[in-house]
C-alpha cells in the first residue's frame, strides 16, 4: 500500500472524517492543472489527466475514463486503491459509491476549492438525503503532502492583435451584450482558458497550457481581474487600464464576490465555479446558473484565428513530416527510443518561428505501448525503436498563430496485414468525417457514427471520444464542440457545430499488448454553401501531414475516401515542400503522390 | 374567411374568451384521432395529422411541422388563418406567440381534456407570469360544431397468445416491478396504444388505429380498465377477469382518480394524461411524472411479434409488388388515377390472410404530388397516371401478423437523368443507414446522417425524420425509437436503439412542384455479435418489395452499397416469387436481378 495513502489516513483519524474526496481539479476546474494542484496524482501514483479519488477507512477508489484503463491498472497496482473504469457495464459511480459506503453520521471532507460547486452541490444532496456529513473546508492532501509544489506565478505576457484577431474592447462588448440578454449586472469567470481569451493575455501556470491564474468579474462599467499581481508588469497593467480593467490581488475575489450588492443579479457558471468561491455569493444576489457565454465565444474561431490557424499547422507539419522522414529514413540502426524521438520532434518545432512549447505532454508509443491511449514514456518503459512495427505518434505545439494537436501512426519496418487492415479501416472513418457535408444544426454526437462505422463492421472500437475542440493558444481541450456519441451535456455530444470551431478527428484501434492505430488531424468548419435547406458546412483539414502509404490497403477504400486522400496529399506535398531539404521532398513527393 | 373560424369568433365573444387553443389531440394523447376530436380541422380546414390552432379575435394562426407545410399552405388558403412552418427560422412558437398577442387581463380558452397536462402546464406557467388567465373547462369548438360525429364505439376483440406472444398476466408482471423500482402502488395509463397491447385487446375507434377508447388504472393488486361497456362482449369481459381486471365505465376514471387514497403515491406520465384527469389526482397523492413503462415495453417486440411480423411483410410484399408490377406493367392505356391505384393496392392487401385493414391513410402521389410529403388525393386533385413520371406510394397494412408501412417511388414511363441521380442519392442513404452495424448504446440521433449524408452531399434535404418507431397491429407511428438528428426527447432521437425495436427508414427528396422520392423498409434490430468492445447491433429489413430498378445509377454505388442491395433482392425474389403469377415472377426475377 502506498505510504501517501496511509499518511492520509491517519490524518482523516486525527480530523475525525470517514471519507475524502479528491478531484483532479484546480480552482477553476482547469483539464490540466499546475503541479500545486495534483494531490490525485500524490496520493494514488495515479499520472492520468482525469480521475477521481475517494478514499474511506478501509478502501479506496479511483474513477477514471477509457483514456486511462490500462495506464490506471498498471499505475494503481499494489497501491491499495481499486480501479472502477468508468461507463463500463456494471460499475458504481462515484456518487453510488459513496451512498452506499458512507453511513449516517459519517463525514465526508474535501477542498471546497477544488470541487466545482455544482458537483459538489450533487455529492451534498446525495450524502444528506441518508444523513451522511458534507465538509468542503479541508485539504486534507495537502495537510500531509512533503514538499509540495508552490502555487505557480508565472510572468504574464500579451497577445498581440495579429494574432488574437479582436480587441479587448470588442470581447467585453460580446460578454456584455450577452449579459444584458440574460438581465445580469454581473458576471463572474473561474475559467483560466475563458479569462485569457478575454483580456488577449497568456501566462504559464499550467504546464503546457499557457494560462494565468486568476477570477474575472465583469460589470455593466467595471471590470476587475484578481490575478496574483507580481506576475503582471507595469506596462500591462496600464495597457489593461485603458481597456477600463482594474487589477486586484488573486485572492480578493471570496471578499470581493461575499460583498455584491443585495438585489443584484450575477451570471456564473456552477459546473466552472469552485464551491468556496460559489457559498461567497450573497443569498440575495440573484444567480442565472449559465454556461460561460466566453466558451462559446472562444470556440468559434474569428477569421484573424483561422488564417494564424493555417499558419501554425504548416509550420507544425514541417516539423513533424522531417520527423516522420527522419524517423523512417535515418533512425534505423541508431540507438532512438520513445523519449529521444519525442525529443527529436520537439527540436523540429523549437527550429520553427514563433513556437511557443509544447501543447501537451507527447505521446510516443512503440508497438504494445500505442495501445495505451494516452500512454507517457517513462525512463523504465521507454522503448527502443529497433525491428518492426508501429509507432504513435501524439503530440502538439503552441504556435503565437495557434495550437496543433498531430497524430500519425507510422510504419518502422515492415508491417503486418491485420495491422495494414486496421490502419485503412482507421483512416476510413477519419476521412468519413472529415469528407461529409452537412446540415447546420448537426452536432458533433450526430457526426461521430460516421468515424466509428468503418471499424464497428469489423468488430472493433476504440473507447474515447471521436474528437474534441482546441483552444488558440490555450488548452488543447476545449469545448463545447465534440465529436462522441454518447450524448453528455458536459462533453458536448450535443453542441451544434458553427463555422469556426476547430476539432479534432482521431479515430483509433487498441489492442492490449500488440500495438495502437490512432489518426488526428485538426479541421476547421467552414460554410460549403446555402440553398432552401439551410446553410450547409464541412471540414476543412488544418493539419498538414501525410498518412503512412505502407500501411494504406488502397482497394479497401471507396472512390470517393481515395479522393479525398489524393486530395489532401496533393495539398500537404505543396503546402510543405517549399520548407523542406531536397531529400525530405523527394520522399515526400513519393509518400503524397495520389493512389489510383 | 372559414365560416367555421367566424362561428367559434361569436361563441368565443359570447363567452368572454379572448383566444382559443385547439390542439389536435384526442382525450388520450393519441396521434391519429377519431372524428368525434377532430375539431382543429372542422375549424381550420387542415386536414394534416399534426397541427395546434390559436384563434385570437383578430387573427388565427396554425402549426405544423415539416411533412405539412405545402399542404397547409394550399388549405388555409384564404381561410383567415396563417400558417406557421415550425422549426423555420425566425418562426414565433405557440407559446411565443400567445405570450406576445395576449395581455394581462385576457382569458385563453381550450378543452382540457384534449390538452396533456405538461403542455397545459407549460401554457399556463407561461401566461400566467403575464397576467393572463387560462381555462381548461371549455370545448369552444364543440359548442359551434354542427353534425359533429359520435364518441366512437366500436367492438372490442382479443389478440390470441399466437399473435401478442405473451399473456397479459406477464406483461402485468413487468408493469408492476417497474412501478415497484419506482416505489408507485398505482399507475394511470391514458395512452390507447400501450393499454390494447397491455391486455391483448384490439378495437376500432380510431381510424386506421385499432384501439379502445380507455383508461387503464394498475395497483398492486388490482386492475381496472375503463372503457365503453357496451364495447365489451360478456366472454371477454370474463376472460379479462380471470386476469384480475375490473371493467368500470370510461368516464369514471375521473372520480377514481379524484378518490386515489391520501399517503399513496401514483406513476403517471403528464405528457400523455390530458389536464382535465390530472387535476383530478388529490393534492396528497405523490405522482411519479415518468413515462410510461408500457411504451418501452411494447417497443421491444417479443420472438413471437418479430416472427409474425416477418409473416405479415412476407404478405405485404406479395400485395405490393403484384401492384408494382401492374402499375407499370398494365395500367398503361387504361384510366388510372391515384385514387383508383390506391383502391387497387388495397385488393390486393385484401387477398391476403388475416388482413386487418390499412395502417393509415394511403398517400398515392403522381408527379408533383409526390412533392408533398404527406399527399392525400382528394376528388379535385386526383391526378391520372399518364405520362412519363415518378409515382410515389406511401401505404401500410395491419395484419394480425403485425403492421407495415411501405414507400416505393415507381417509375412509370421514361424518367430523366435528374430523376435517377436522385432516386440513387436516396437509396443510397437509406442503404447506408440499413447496412450500419453500430455498438449497443447508439440513438436514432447518431445514426440518422447515414441515411442523409449522401443527399446532403448533393445539396438536398428532407424536412421529416429518417425514420419512426413501428407499433404491433396499433399505431403505425410509436415511440421511443426514431432516427432523427435533431435532438428532441419527445421525437425520440435520445432512445437507445435495442434489439426487438422496429423502425422505418424513409430518406427522400421532395422538388415543389416536380416530384417526390421516398423509398421505405421497415427495420427490426438485431445482435450482430459480441466482444469486449461491447454488443453489436444491426438492422433486418422486414419490408420485401424490390426498388425500381429503371432509377437506380449503379455506377453511382459503392462496392458495399451494391452487395446489400443484391442480398435484399434475391431475399425479395426468394421470398415473393412462391406466391406471384409465371408472369409476375418472371418480371420480378429481372427486377431483382443482381447489378455487377
Amino acid at each position: 500500500m502506498r505510504v501517501e495513502l496511509q499518511a492520509l489516513r491517519r490524518r482523516m483519524e486525527k480530523r475525525g472524517v470517514d471519507g475524502c474526496l479528491i478531484m483532479t481539479d484546480d480552482f477553476h476546474g482547469s483539464e490540466y492543472v499546475g503541479g500545486y494542484f495534483k494531490s490525485r496524482e500524490y496520493i494514488s501514483g495515479f499520472t492520468g489527466s482525469a480521475g477521481t479519488l475517494v478514499v474511506l477507512k478501509e478502501e479506496a477508489g479511483l474513477w477514471t475514463d477509457g483514456r486511462y484503463f490500462l495506464q490506471a491498472r498498471q499505475q494503481l497496482k499494489d497501491s491499495g486503491i481499486v480501479l472502477y473504469p468508468m461507463g463500463e457495464p456494471g460499475v458504481l459511480t462515484v456518487e453510488e459509491f459513496l451512498c452506499e459506503k458512507m453511513k449516517a453520521g459519517q463525514t465526508l471532507a474535501f477542498d471546497g476549492r477544488c470541487v466545482m460547486a455544482s458537483y459538489a452541490r450533487k455529492i451534498r444532496s446525495a450524502l444528506s438525503r441518508q444523513g451522511t456529513d458534507v465538509c468542503g473546508d479541508w485539504d486534507l492532501p495537502g495537510e500531509v503532502w512533503e514538499n509540495r509544489p508552490a502555487l505557480s506565478c508565472q510572468k504574464v505576457w500579451q497577445l498581440e492583435k495579429k494574432y488574437a484577431g479582436r480587441t479587448v474592447g470588442e470581447k467585453l462588448k460580446d460578454i456584455r451584450s450577452f449579459m444584458k440578454e440574460q438581465k445580469t449586472a454581473w458576471f463572474l469567470s473561474a475559467s483560466l482558458e475563458d479569462i485569457c481569451w478575454t483580456l488577449n493575455v497568456r501566462g504559464n501556470d499550467v504546464e503546457c497550457t499557457p494560462v494565468v491564474l486568476s477570477y474575472l468579474l465583469v460589470g455593466e462599467s467595471r471590470v476587475i481581474w484578481y490575478v496574483q499581481r507580481k506576475a503582471v508588469c507595469a506596462q500591462i497593467e496600464k495597457d489593461l487600464e485603458k481597456d477600463g480593467i482594474e487589477i486586484k490581488e488573486y485572492g480578493q475575489v471570496f471578499s470581493d464576490v461575499s460583498r455584491l450588492p443585495a438585489g443584484s443579479s450575477l451570471l456564473c457558471d456552477s459546473g466552472r465555479v469552485n464551491e468556496a468561491l460559489w457559498s461567497c455569493i450573497p443569498e440575495r444576489v440573484m444567480v442565472v446558473d449559465k454556461k460561460n457565454p466566453t466558451e462559446l465565444l472562444k470556440a468559434v474561431k474569428n477569421p484573424v484565428e483561422v488564417e494564424n490557424e493555417r499558419i501554425a499547422h504548416r509550420k507544425d507539419g514541417v516539423a513533424v513530416t522531417k520527423f516522420i522522414h527522419w524517423v523512417k529514413k535515418k533512425a534505423a540502426g541508431k540507438t532512438v527510443t520513445e523519449r529521444s524521438a519525442a525529443d527529436r520532434l520537439e527540436r523540429y518545432r523549437e527550429e520553427q518561428e514563433n513556437y511557443v512549447g509544447p501543447s501537451f505532454a507527447p505521446i510516443m508509443a512503440y508497438k504494445e505501448h500505442g495501445a495505451i491511449v494516452h500512454y507517457s514514456a517513462g525512463e523504465q518503459s521507454d522503448a527502443s525503436l529497433s525491428g518492426d512495427g508501429f509507432l504513435l505518434s501524439d503530440t502538439g505545439g503552441h504556435y503565437l498563430e495557434g495550437t496543433t494537436d498531430i497524430t500519425r501512426t507510422i510504419a518502422l519496418g515492415k508491417i503486418g496485414r491485420e495491422e495494414k487492415e486496421l490502419y485503412t479501416a482507421v483512416l476510413r472513418g477519419h476521412i468519413q468525417l472529415a469528407d461529409v457535408r452537412f446540415l447546420k444544426g448537426c452536432t458533433g454526437g450526430n457526426l461521430d457514427v460516421l468515424a466509428r462505422a468503418p471499424l464497428w463492421e469489423k468488430g472493433y472500437d476504440y473507447n474515447h471520444g471521436t474528437g474534441h475542440g482546441v483552444g488558440y493558444l490555450l488548452s488543447v481541450h476545449e469545448g463545447p464542440n465534440s465529436f462522441r456519441y454518447r450524448s453528455s451535456a458536459k462533453k458536448g455530444a450535443d453542441c451544434v457545430l458553427e463555422e469556426g470551431m476547430i476539432t479534432s478527428n482521431e479515430p483509433g484501434v487498441y489492442l492490449e499488448g500488440r500495438f495502437g492505430i490512432r489518426l488526428e488531424n485538426l479541421m476547421v468548419c467552414k460554410k460549403d454553401g446555402e440553398n432552401d435547406h439551410g446553410n450547409f458546412l464541412r471540414m476543412e483539414p488544418l493539419t498538414m501531414v501525410p498518412f503512412d502509404r505502407e500501411a494504406i490497403l488502397p482497394e479497401q477504400m471507396t472512390e470517393k475516401e481515395l479522393s479525398w486522400l489524393n486530395r489532401y496529399h496533393q495539398k500537404v506535398y505543396d503546402a510543405l515542400a517549399p520548407y523542406l531539404s531536397e531529400e525530405e521532398k523527394e520522399w515526400l513527393r513519393k509518400e503524397t503522390a495520389p493512389f489510383s
